[in-house]
């Protein structure tokens, strides 16, 4: 078999064999295959298109190309949660103690944020001395003890598709549905759990920009975890304008406590409700969405998920009494009003500009090496169809630098947009798959 | 400007503009843009085609890549010839000393072959003592004084094209015909005549398999010339089956001196007489076709073209007794008959195996390091359209290793095909453009 008949039958139109795609992935994993076949045959993909079982065997490939998870020695059944994320997407921290505490093991290994803010980990580590270096039995002995672990990415889970990612990445190949799903997928799949539920994220501030991009990767997702033998849900999700108020690390785990105390932003709220009840619902121990909804509310109010939270943070090093007090969570020095320029109705947020004011702040990486500062960070005051007076405060800005403070303010006030007519708000949830 | 962009825009079907494919050529030359993002383009460019300007912008690009010939120096109109390649094709051998000897300069910068057979400098060092390192000034003093001289390629012409190619070649992205017609022109352009005469092969043994490509073909690189300036004819000829009846170096050789002689093969004469006719003309030193073949046939009649060989092969170190009497160029030992294995009318001959058993015999290069042996080929007997008797001759081997000649032999015999009804002769010339 040689990778230049391959590159040549999909250029050509021919559906690829699964010994065919098997065979570049594994030779591409051992250096064996060069990026300069790889990446012309990426394109060929891109003009041809896959069939559901080429995407499929694809993704199993790559899930097969480095470690995979066992989570068998974990009693239940193991629901995993992945957001193709967003501005302001803090849905891990206030879901997991959620579903913990409802009787869905949470055995989550995450990744670092490489974007406008942190990722999870990193956003846990708001919290002192908390710690996801954890080590393989500990992991497994908390999920089955306290029902929730979190674990930092020691694992090499399906290294050809991070190879692969890296090279359609700067040869004009990453905007293709199969190749999407099967990347997003391949790791999910090596993660090992019994079910997954995708947050997919639609608008502005999203990989997808439109509803029916969306829709379409959701799909395609469901359909090859199904094949796959996962239980599968999808949730398509608004991420025109950031999601709930706070954009940042700290300011973000505080925003999730809140939520968990039944006070968060309507919009974050009716998320966490509605992938909670997808997860609790695949994961046995809710028979449908009403009986689920009551079980969440039921958690909140009793301040059990809020425990929840605090047993996690203790046993993974961290000081529960920040779960209680979130004053105790550092917030940057300096808090700097965002006035409006003008009167009106917020008809836009350039969602995407929000994230950039995070980095600009110091929250987030711009590259791997970056050192992120978790307490800077953004409130947002108004959303999409607030009514806004002219020099009204429309956000609070957290800042340790005052100089980048400026640059933040200047840049967040281009990204509102105004109207002089109400405006509707959009609806949060577009679909449930 | 940068490389990423320049992909995606041929992806999404934008015409490329000039400045975005010099970027990418001098890159790409330079080394400062990697072959992975490369091959990517050349697949976008596969699925999007290029418009005839950004196919000119190529070829400019390519011939600039490199050092240029500056053939200025000689006096007259500088008419090049180019063949796309096929087997048993000497046309040069023949058709230079002709046009030279009827004043049109020929100044020529020749490569070794790697193919069935050697290229035309490989077969013009079946004369003892020739040499085609000469220096810049021995090569345009010896086109000023006798009309013409052949140099190695020791010129970086179009260094672009050449590493173009290479990955082109192992990334399936060969077949545009944008990118072939570019890629020949380039060297073509930067080898500095005024005037190209193209030979377009047609049929089993060409690159091109079918008339409605070469025809094409042909078009887009008489259209790059003349939008580059220069005056442009192209002949589509067949290459169903072998061009003339030698295959081989030495024996090429001969065949090109009988027909210099005028006692060469019908196909072969025909094919000197057509593309020598454009080559006057587009020379100014006939004002058509007929006036051209007489020219031609007078300039053999004489005996003033064999003269005009023996001047160059004279000039260049060669033995010209040579010229005069063919028994001195050396064949190989052995002299094999292969015979018929049924009667009939031949009706096809896989040309590209014939080539294959010239190949076999050690009359070509596998690798570029492999060494050619110039005395070994083929002499076909019969060809399409000949009726054969079982047992009859169809052709000679000339073979110094008798094991070789019994692969080539059975590889030659599953050549041929025969047919029970007499079968038409194919017409030789297919177009002039």
């Amino acid at each position: 078999m040689r990778m230049y008949d391959i590159i040549m039958n999909k250029r050509n139109g021919k559906e690829l064999t699964d010994e065919e795609i098997r065979f570049f992935i594994e030779g591409y994993t051992k250096g064996e295959i060069p990026d300069y076949q790889v990446s012309s045959l990426m394109m060929a993909i891109y003009f041809r298109k896959m069939t559901a079982r080429e995407t499929l065997t694809l993704t199993l490939a790559m899930a097969d190309s480095g470690e995979k998870l066992d989570l068998s020695a974990i009693y239940g059944i193991k629901v995993d949660k992945h957001s193709t994320g967003g501005v302001g997407d803090k849905t891990s921290l206030a879901l997991t103690p959620i579903v913990a505490s409802l009787g869905v093991p949470v055995a989550k290994m995450s990744g670092r944020g490489l974007g406008h803010t942190g990722g999870t980990i990193d956003k846990l580590e708001s919290f002192d001395g908390f710690s996801t270096a954890i080590s393989n039995d500990t992991f497994i002995n908390n999920v089955n003890t306290i029902g929730i672990a979190i674990m930092g990415q020691t694992a090499d889970l399906a290294p050809a598709d991070k190879k692969l990612y890296a090279l359609r990445d700067v040869t004009a190949t990453v905007d293709n549905m199969s190749l999407i799903a099967s990347s997003i997928m391949s790791k999910k799949l090596a993660a090992g759990a019994d079910s997954i539920v995708l947050d997919v994220k639609t608008g502005s501030g999203a990989f997808m920009k439109t509803e029916e991009d969306s829709f379409a990767l959701a799909r395609e997702m469901v359909e090859i975890g199904r094949n796959a033998g996962r239980k599968m849900s999808a949730v398509i999700s608004d991420m025109d304008q950031p999601l709930g108020n706070a954009v940042g690390n700290a300011i973000e785990v505080i925003e999730a406590i809140d939520t968990l105390k039944g006070k968060g932003p309507a919009d974050f709220t009716e998320l966490v409700y509605t992938l909670g009840a997808q997860m609790l619902i695949n994961g046995g121990v809710a028979p449908d969405v009403d009986t689920a909804n009551k079980m969440i509310k039921e958690t909140i109010s009793s301040g059990k998920a809020l425990d929840k939270l605090a047993e996690f943070v203790k046993a993974q090093g961290g000081n529960p009494e920040q779960v209680y007090n979130t004053d105790l969570l550092k917030l940057a020095d300096n808090c700097i009003e965002v006035k409006s320029p003008e009167a009106g109705y917020v008809e836009h947020i350039d969602c995407d500009e929000i994230g950039i004011c995070s980095l600009i702040l110091g929250g987030g990486r711009e590259t791997k090496e970056s050192e992120i500062d978790l307490s800077v960070g953004i409130m947002l005051k108004k959303k999409v169809g607030d009514c806004v007076e002219k020099g009204e405060t429309i956000a609070l800005i957290y800042a340790n630098d005052l100089k980048k403070a400026d640059v933040a303010m200047e840049r967040f006030i281009k990204a509102y947009h105004f109207s002089g007519n109400e405006v509707t708000v959009p609806a949060l949830i577009k679909g449930i798959i």
